[in-house]
Formats: C-alpha cells, structure tokens, sequence
C-alpha cells in the first residue's frame, strides 16, 4: 500500500508532516510525499536513514492555505499539494491520501478529482472516538452542517461498512444521536431519520444520548455534520478541562503532588487513550477513494498514525464495501435527484 | 424567600426531595414541599428537627410520570404535584418553584398557568456549566429542539440579564456554538443567527467550539435545545470515560493504587466541581416565574442546591431585568406572529 501525503497540510509544514512520514516508513509503509520539492527533501535530508525508506516525493508548487475558501481554492491552484496528491490516486500510483490540512479543500479536491462513489448523496468524515474498550464512530463528524433524514441513512449505511470491514465489527450496532433515547425525541431531522434507520436492514439501536456513546452502546453513532463537529470539539475541551481540574487539585498540597509524581505515568495513559493522534485520521466515506483528513494540529505521532490507518484501511475491497452498502437500500429510500456536488 | 418544591418529582420521590428540602431549610430557605400530603408527611417524620424548620406541605393527589407525554399529561391531571406547585407561584403563596421531575411537563405547567413574559416567543433552559474558573451559561439545554435565528438571539438576550442579575457578571460575552470560530461557520440557523447577534447589543464575541466553551471564552453560550441538550449529555458522558480511564489506570499497579489512595481526595474535588448536583437547578427563562429545572437523578444535594439556587435568584426584580432585555431588541428584530404556545 502506497499513501500519498499532503506534504504542506497542517501546522508547521512540511516539517511535522515528512517526520509522520518517515515514522510510517520505517514501520514499512510507503509514502509518496506530495509537496514542494526543495523543501521537502530539506526536510527529508535530517533523517539519516532517509535514503533507505520507502519514501518517494512528488513536486506540487502550490498551497491551500487554512484560511481560504476550499472550492474555489482547489479549483485556482491546480498544482497545490492536495490537488497533486489526489491526482496520484486516479493515476494509481498511489492507493490511499492523508492530508491534515484545510479539511474543504480536502473534500473539495476528493469530489472534483475522485467524485463520489455511484449512489451516494454526501460524502461524510468519519471520526473513530477511542472509548473505554473499543470504539464509536462518528458520522458526520464535519462534512455536512445542514442534513437531510436521507443523509444520515447514507451516513448510518456508510459508517456500518467501514466498521465492519476496517475494524471486524460484526452487524455493528447503529445508534442515532439524539437529546433522549425515546423515540419521540429529537429535532425534525432526527426523528425523519429515526423511522429511515427503523426501516432500513441496518442493526439499529435507536437513539443514543452522550452516555450511551461514551459507555459503548452503539458501533457508529449517526448525526449531521454540525452536531457530530460540535460534540468531537466539546469532547476536547472537556478533556482539557478534567485534566485541567485534576492538576489544580493535585497542585494543592505536598502529599498529593508527591502522589501525583508516582501516579504521572497512569494518568497520562489515560490521557493518551483519548488523544486523537492515536487514532491519526478520519476517512471520507463515500469518494471514490481512500481519503483520510486529519486535525490541523496533527503532530507527529498522528501523522504517521494517520498514513498508517490509511494503508491498512484502504485494501480488500473498501470502497467496493462501501458501495455495496449504499447500493442495497438505494432502492429502498426516496432519494431526490438534485443532490448538489458540494456539501 | 418561599420555594415550592414538586416533591414528586425525580427518582426516588418523595423521599429524595424531602431529604433535600430539610437540607435547603436548615440553611434557611422556607420550603413548600408539594405532594401527596401522606407520604410527605411520612417523609419529613424520619427528621425529628422537622417540626422546627420552615417547611410546609400543600397536598396534590396526582404525579405527572417520567414517560408520560408532557402537555396532555398537565391538562389531565389539573390537581398533579407540579400544577399545584406552579399555581402556589400565580397566587404569591411561593416565590420561585423547584422540580426534578418530568422537565417537559414543567415547562407546559409554567406555559399553561404562568404564562411567557410579555414578548419572549420561547422559553429555554438555561444550564450553568462550571469551568476551570468561574462558569459558563449554556442556553437553550434543551427546551427547543427545532429553532429559528430569531429564538437564538432571545435565548442570548435572556442568558445574558440572567447572567448579569443573578451572577453578577458585566456586560456578559455572549457566543454562540458552532462548529468553527471563523463567521462564516455554522449551519443556515447558526449562520443566520449570527447576522442578529453581531447586530444585537449583546457583547457577541462571535462562534465558540468546544474547546473555547471551557476555556472560559464565553459567559453565555448560545444554541438551539437538541445540540445544548446532546452538549449536556456527552459532556457528562466523557467525564464518566475519564474517569473510568483513570480508575482503571490507577489499578493496574500496586504503587498507582497507593498513590491514588492519597490523591482521592484531589480527585473527588475535580470531580465534586463537575458535578451537576453542585449546581442543581436550571431556570426556565422566559416564563412568569422563577421556575427551575432539576435532572431527573437528582440526589439530596442536588435538590438542596436547587432549592437555594432558585431562592436566591427569584429575588431582586429577575422577572422585569428578564423582560427588559427581550423588550430592548423586540423592535429591532422581526418577529413571526404566529409563535406557537408549547415549544
């Protein structure tokens, strides 16, 4: 498996990025650098076993910043590092993308280039949360801020068979974020998604609150893209804030500092079981390639734990699985023709 | 002060909310426990300082359930524990009310016999989340699940008074949950609702994520019932994970359990900041009266708090200082006449 690196995605690129890229290297990966050239190598020249790795660069002279509008951006700079890098995907010389940089422009270069696998609406992004044992997936964690019922049926199909066939879940557990597990609860949107999921083969679990996502209730938790990105975020943040807590009250006195001194290691392998560069990227479910966004402030670690979920996600049939799944209720679901190119 | 309390309302009532109306009136809060007079009494005889406190109790033969459907519920039974209550409120026998019952049927008692305050076209929750320092108000938590930009720049005007009166905090920084900080983030409702805030004269500082909402960027946070509602929810659920990961880290070596014997304390503060039953009630803004709202697992000291909660923020003109911020803007902004009565 090949992945195609945004060299110039995320923060401090590309040195961050060609360090991700040859951790993933050295653990046998192969990694395309996309980006521009001289600094690349620049970077590419600190790593003595450099010449050694499987590791190739492919010039891109330009960059999407993070501040610009993604469409237009993607569309004006046709030899940006994302541009170039999905191109490697349609060409074939690469097999999956990871790119931390702007997520539109992301998206935007995977539907021009890519396009979207036949029957899907919306493309989504799919945030794999780290819970106590195993996982959720969010879906939409992002891509669509305002949805239609028959978005998040997609989304809920789409999320199912990546979890099944990345992760081996068997017939994953569907739940539908909601404010209340009755099935009376939930905004308009939720409750027109809720009787789609009833209805669909999908093993559906009903609505899930936070609670329920968090203890392990559902495989993949189905929502719009707004709700989705506001819950990854406050997740973060109260994260922060506990952690925040914790060391304030360690603070206080000697006995509890000495304490914490001993206890450091545990509590920073609790932390560590949530950070989100473990996980490294989150798949765009429903172009018609392996496409893997991650956070912009992706340091090291997630990159390379972001080329590697790539690599091993992208083979055996994925996006032929995912198609399988839209496929197979397309008949089933009212479905209106107008479906705008961009979400 | 006099709250009445809906002493049939929460798990475990009556006894819970008797529990925490003899802890509200040892600290001298008059308490009007509202129920079914029997089993109150029954109650409040396991406390054999009871005679002595300023508690009292008023009889209401009926319970409005957890799963019963809130409106049909409180126009059936006129004579249930939270209708009595709310019309101790209308006949000046009571100054503030307090449940932890059904909150939809709460809120459709304060509609039906209180009323709105005169221009509020929905009434919503207000949530007081604690932070590192100080707290945030997150408004609506969870009374509307379907909203217009109009209801979110209400929701601001009314968290902010609230805020002001009852906090004490100047000029409030009011923001408003999106998924991005930058404006042209957000979904149609988020991005319209902008447009209104930023041409309020609230102190709009703009979008907040997550991350920014504990970070303490913002006094108020604004959004619509179904995502504050999930916000509430998950916040709590990554507070269990946490401290699951914790507890979980900790016992897996014999130095970490030691240590974290010494450091429980610490812990349980961090935790015991956190925690909802410290805050205790959440108001319902925008109706006549000071009505708050408790989470239907409310222990004793949640119940407690509420009590005290709601007698010190009924007093000093909350009602007028409510009005008068929803009446400031009511030219600016065009208003639908057609607002339903129940959300």
């Amino acid at each position: 498996m090949r992945v195609a690196l945004d060299a110039m995605g995320g923060d401090d690129a590309p040195r961050v990025a060609v360090a991700g890229a040859v951790a993933a290297a050295r653990s046998g990966v192969e990694v395309v650098l996309v980006g521009r050239e001289g600094d690349v190598r620049a970077q590419l020249a600190g790593y003595t076993d450099a010449a050694g790795l499987p590791v190739d660069v492919v010039h891109a002279p330009d960059v999407v910043e993070m501040h610009e509008a993604p469409a237009s951006a993607v569309r004006r700079k046709r030899d940006s590092s994302i541009a170039v890098a999905t191109r490697l995907l349609v060409e074939g010389r690469a097999d999956a993308l990871y790119s931390a940089g702007n997520s539109g422009a992301v998206m935007a270069a995977a539907l021009f280039t890519l396009g979207r696998i036949e029957g899907v609406h919306r493309p989504a992004i799919g945030a794999v949360v780290p819970l106590l044992s195993g996982h959720c997936f969010l879906v939409d964690a992002g891509a669509n801020v305002d949805c239609e019922a028959y978005h998040l049926l997609q989304f809920a199909q789409l999320g199912a068979a990546y979890m099944e066939h990345v992760y081996d879940v068997r017939n994953p557990r569907v739940g539908l974020v909601s404010n209340g597990e009755e099935e009376t609860k939930g905004n308009a949107l939720v409750q027109s998604a809720h009787a789609l999921l009833r209805a669909s083969d999908l093993n559906f679990v009903g609505n899930v609150e936070g609670k329920d996502i968090t203890s392990g209730a559902a495989d993949v938790a189905v929502c719009d893209g707004f709700t989705g990105n506001v819950m990854l975020k406050l997740a973060e943040g109260v994260q922060d804030l506990i952690f925040g807590l914790i060391r304030g009250a360690v603070s206080e006195r000697l006995r509890y500092r000495l304490a914490g001194a001993v206890l450091r290691p545990a509590l920073r392998g609790a932390a560590r079981r949530l950070d989100y560069s473990e996980v490294g990227g989150a798949p765009l479910l429903g172009v018609r390639g392996a496409v893997f966004i991650g956070h912009g402030r992706s340091n090291e670690k997630a990159v390379a734990n972001g080329i590697r979920t790539a690599a091993a996600a992208a083979g055996g049939g994925l996006l032929s699985r995912l198609q399988a799944s839209v496929g197979q209720a397309a008949g089933a679901v009212p479905v209106p023709r107008h479906q705008a190119g961009l979400p």
